[in-house]
């Protein structure tokens, strides 16, 4: 066992404070990561606040971690001392359900391992990234390309797979029209990454606030959803929205915007049960649908096109001492686009 | 003109009575049907008793309509006089539309022309299929095949194409698992053609009463709604369930059943909005859609399959004067599984 310092929530709704854990010996298959950075995402805060439900205290958030191999077990085939690396949301998986086998493991039905809230394989809580180090199975690490920094890369392992793998699976591209909703965190990977994937982006976003911000980041168009002649102008335009919001919204509404055949994916969802007439998804053929982050394999896809691109996060680089007012200023909308912490502040 | 008898609702909600209407003279490009039999569908009276908004009257409903050509306008290409016939919900659409134009008059946006309680290009009200003559444009016309009976034809115009299309859009077929929710006039149709397209059928209907009915009509397996143990049982078994029902459902419920990217599509629907928690998407990557009768040539190639097939509707024949007590039966779900007026008798 290695102790390691960390920023820990020591219950629900309590501030994050400095605290020290214990990582597990790194096994035949596990590297240990020297963390870098770590991105704050908004599902923190929600697990943090036990918004989601009952959660496992004292908790260590981060799911958007970059970092260094520092020692490899010696099972380890992929990876090696100084290997610019990343973790996501999951650090295991059940690896034999009809999902897992197909690579597609963030929908395991077996019960994934979650990188922090989550109890591992040797039934002991897991831990995020707002630590000094990681001990984490090869299998659950993604490479970070020489292309991208660590401190943008930080964010693509949840904001950029979270948005990039219903691109990718919607077959967002050249000749379609995309739709953001909300321009946050996962909203400005999704315009980078959908304007690099070929297709004409449309942020909607509440105000005109960060306007020039969408545009810069690739938006082909800016629209505030507060005014209703946006839904007037854009009736029957999109062949896909990505909602990254989790207000609720009028689904109807949204749905109109839809071409025939066109699909609304939530990869933002509000806690409580939305309404919706179902007559909005008959008349045009529509989809709504859902998507959660993506597998290990299109991390790594994910990744390699963000190198080739040039694409990182927006980031507001803070040191750990900063965290909770981080949260507030999250919950304010008040971030462009991502906090990624120095662990090396920790 | 010419003056046909036909049963019309005089007013919303008022039981149906004889009376006659005017069609209009055959264009050149019309056809004029003796309609032989006209199947009830449940829509009929949501609009008879404007359950869907406000409706036109009088009202001849009948959008299942099978019969005989006996004239043909002098431009008319694809039919003569003798030819078996059907006309389904639509009689014409805008034609101009980017849906009209890739054949999906059904999504049409330039606002398609009911066969009943719409407005014609003539700007007068549309009549439907409880009559003895309807003039319909050629191209909203499809061939019924010799090898399917006109009586049991009728019903395949809305619940067969209903029913036909979604499951093809969604690749039911060989390997593939589908469930069908609600065995009425809808659901009996999706069992019939999930069979014969190649599909593993599943009826999950409130209760075993109509089991025998199901397994006979192709469901390879029938479980009942009502039983908590049905949920249980067939978690995450299914890559579409096809919902034929208007009644609420426990959505989240149904998803369930769902497999990672499956989906929940529906032809029936509550008239008042649903409840739906995002997270029963998010998780599986799931869909819920809709999806509307289908264009003119997939009902044309939905009817080849059925002759191919040998598949009808399951029919009670009535007469006229039965049409305000068939319709009490159709909404005590007393009814196996269409009924079919016999248009001899208006």
């Amino acid at each position: 066992m290695t102790t390691v310092a960390a920023y820990a929530a020591p219950a629900a709704k309590a501030p994050l404070e400095r605290t020290t854990i214990e990582r597990r010996p790194v096994g035949e298959h596990d590297v240990l990561i020297d963390i870098k950075f770590a991105g704050i995402c908004h599902s923190d805060i929600h697990q943090v606040r036990e918004g989601w439900g009952q959660a496992i205290f004292p908790m260590v958030p981060g799911h958007e971690i970059a970092g260094v191999v520092s020692q490899v077990g010696s099972g380890v085939t992929k990876y090696q001392v100084g290997d610019r690396v990343g973790v996501g949301c999951m650090v295991d998986s059940c690896r034999e359900c009809e999902n897992c086998k197909a690579g597609h493991e963030q929908y395991c039905t077996g019960g994934n391992v979650m990188t922090y809230n989550g109890i591992g394989k040797d039934g002991q809580p897991t831990y995020g990234g707002y630590s000094e180090k990681i001990v984490v199975d090869e299998d659950f690490v993604v490479r970070i390309p020489d292309g991208i920094e660590l401190d943008v890369a930080a964010p693509l392992l949840c904001a950029g797979i979270t948005t990039y793998s219903p691109l990718k699976h919607w077959n967002a591209g050249p000749g379609k029209k995309v739709a953001v909703l909300g321009m946050g965190g996962l909203g400005h990977m999704a315009v980078k990454l959908a304007h690099a994937l070929g297709a004409e982006v449309t942020v909607l976003s509440q105000s005109l606030r960060k306007k020039d911000d969408g545009l810069k980041l690739g938006a082909d168009h800016y629209h505030a959803t507060s005014d209703p002649a946006t839904f007037e102008q854009l009736r029957g335009t999109f062949d896909l929205i990505v909602s990254t919001v989790s207000a609720p919204l009028d689904f109807g509404a949204y749905l109109s915007l839809l071409k025939t055949d066109g699909a609304l994916v939530n990869v933002g969802a509000p806690e409580e049960p939305i309404s919706l007439n179902l007559f909005s998804l008959i008349g045009g053929r529509k989809t709504l649908a859902g998507s959660s982050i993506g597998s290990i394999r299109e991390t790594q896809e994910m990744l390699d096109f963000c190198a080739e691109h040039g694409i990182g996060a927006e980031i507001e680089l803070i040191g750990a001492a900063e965290i909770n007012d981080a949260y507030e200023r999250v919950l304010d909308s008040d971030v462009r686009y991502r906090f990624v912490i120095d662990t090396a502040t920790i």
